[in-house]
């Protein structure tokens, strides 16, 4: 006969950041919680893989029927500008800043050091190809790097830039400003961020 | 139009310990995951309640098909030995401990100090009642308070020994043995803990 | 007869962020240690007064017997320029980074949202003045908020750029530069960071 | 020609637990404090070491003149009873509980599993000794390692066991109980934890 309860505990143990112990008390807590909070987590799971797409242009994951997600359909969007982030979550950071207006473009990963990790590099040269295709307005003039300050963000814009190196005659390339970002205290900040928030100084 | 990945997010985040931005991640996860994971997921989240029954002896929740679960039914353990713990993750912690060969009680819950909380009241005295009813070998001679050693275990511990006043003629009740748990330290050990582990300090 | 163990852990304790048991353990360090260590601490906290004495210029604390600290004393730095931080590990952050040449004020404090906090307006105050005293070359012409993103930091910045309105004229007030600093996910970095490093994107 | 700050920097440094970071933090603190304030910490370490002594008898430090420690000269503790701590501050956490009324012995150190660290053997088979010798009521009768729950604390306990071998003949060795310690919580216990708090359960 299955067990129920460690069938489950497993299968929560796959989620980012879940050990035994905790994937554990998820179950406990839902043989204590009502039928219908159960139900409406099956249910959730259960739909998710048919109510969410990948968007063929940007390769986010996005509710919706349409042939593209929102923003890549989003007309009043610049398609000179385009974005590349790691993934879905720093593409919702981004958004909730409220100010690009630009495209976007999810690699899907990062390298680290070690030489693990993906992108997708092929789906990129083809959004970069495909953007250049277009002429005057929506033609495709700037690329951003919006990735993370670590060791494995500027290891992936490295592999990023060199992708990209046949297309620097019309494609200007990007990054992320660096500085001081809420609550970094100046005596604990390193040299580089430190030069980096002199260097982008500003009337105040 | 539903929106799939907030639905399943706050699904999600009502899972304890689990706040907004995990509970994404958890979404993104699985968006990533094999077709496979999630159907894993949400197959093993639907059949639980189905699959996993409340025991109507000791109140844990458990698999399997019998009357009651594979420990009351199990007739080596000692009906006169009856154990009360918390919630089926203690249970787990003790069955881990492999010395136990009495019977378990789960209270359900904790009280706390500002009046929060319930514990089965009514189920226990039944129980007390039911083994106190058996007669000779069987009948119920002692009750362990297998509780925390936290102001709640102890707050909950006061309110158990008063519902069992009125059997303490009949019933010796017991706490666990308060001393250095693996890992403490004496020198941060407050002044309860190294009384008791001094009290039961042991031939070494 | 005085108790040297309480006594010397009190004095521990008046250090920041060290409690009555860290400053207790400091004590037994010391007893366990070779004579020469204890000495060598009682000599380095006696001799400190006397060796090291506060820059009347830009009011840090340095070693050196001459008139001004070595950066205020050095001719190569533009006098034009004038770094207002909080404290002196601020300023060896600064220094660390390498890439500023001007002159430095120390604040000697920060101001809180509830009001609490001082800083060191009068001399602040003069050291403009006699900045402005100076004429052409030497004249002081920026003065950079290099305080930290905090909402002290900008409590702080505030009260100073109130302090500074009379000199708008001649002075132009900057503050440093904001956006991702090192080690920091673009998952988690708020809306104002981002939107900072939007817009201090730089050519990669 | 010396640098104060940098000396005193060093010399904190070498405190436990303190990195050159809070080093430098406690340097600016003494030099914005009153001067009063540096002195008392001088005079303090400066004398501690005149102040302090190793009390012959159980090796713990302790202010006062007499030939033995306070608690070593104290009539009215037991001489049967000897309880073996690792450091000081061991012993000073068994005084806060406020019942052994033995003698003490402070090893002076653990042993680790890497064979790193020492205790004091030599000094300890004396003491061992000079208990034996007394006869009638204070001779030596019961051991009490009183050692942390930890590896380290295990470690140790063995050797000790070895060392006291020739002596179990006349000496009764016994170590601290283990049980819940104060906090912690049923669920999280490992199983000897568990299984010691079964196995000295009290009436309650």
């Amino acid at each position: 006969m299955a067990n129920a309860i460690d069938d489950l505990a497993s299968a929560f143990a796959k989620l980012p950041g879940i050990g035994p112990r905790q994937a554990r008390r998820f179950v406990y807590h839902l043989l204590a919680a009502p039928a219908s909070e159960r139900a409406a987590l099956a249910k959730a799971v259960g739909e998710l893989g048919a109510a969410v797409r990948q968007c063929p242009e940007c390769l986010r994951f996005a509710n919706g029927s349409g042939p593209v997600c929102n923003y890549c359909a989003d007309r009043s969007r610049d398609d000179a500008e385009l974005m590349l982030v790691e993934k879905d979550q720093d593409l919702a950071a981004v958004e909730r800043a409220g100010t690009w207006r630009g495209r976007y473009f999810v690699l899907g990963g990062v390298l680290t050091l070690s030489g693990k990790g993906a992108i997708r590099e092929k789906e990129l040269l083809k959004r970069i190809e495909k953007g250049l295709a277009d002429s005057g307005q929506t033609a495709l003039k700037e690329v951003v790097l919006a990735l993370s300050a670590t060791s494995e963000g500027e290891h992936t814009a490295d592999r990023v830039r060199e992708l990209l190196s046949p297309y620097r005659d019309r494609i200007r390339v990007s990054a992320l400003g660096r500085g001081l970002s809420t609550g970094s205290e100046l005596e604990y900040s390193d040299a580089e961020t430190v030069r980096a928030a002199l260097r982008n100084r500003h009337e105040s």
